[in-house]
């Protein structure tokens, strides 16, 4: 993955941390010099590296919101 | 991946479907026998094949709600 280049536009938010520091987080990510892109992954420490993880664009995020407020989570 | 098992618990919910048909989804897995995980992935039809994706815990998955009713969609 060396050859990708990215940019964190805008941290939106930490979803869990790891007992190795790793972070799930929801951030808002330009790829390539591309227009940005809602993103979900792991980071490790300082973003060292990234894990796996799915991107969204803003109508696909508004659904999920709609989705999880609508299923019952508690 | 053709090794690798899953059950679909639930479906919970379609993010979008792109003119191929595949459809990106919010589901209830359980991969390998294990205790089902929540999971953002792309799916072709009829679920043959799959694309990456994240899997969260349902704190995770809370935490994420939270997040995106504290950020301007719209």
């Amino acid at each position: 993955m060396a050859d990708i280049k990215y940019e964190i536009k805008e941290k939106l938010g930490t979803l869990s941390e790891s007992s190795k520091g790793w972070t799930k987080e929801l951030n808002l990510i330009s790829w390539n010099g591309r227009e940005a892109k809602y993103d979900i992954r792991d980071w490790a420490p300082e973003y060292e590296k990234m894990g796996k993880g799915v991107t969204l664009s803003k109508e696909e995020l508004k659904e999920l919101r709609n989705i999880l407020n609508d299923i019952n989570l508690d």
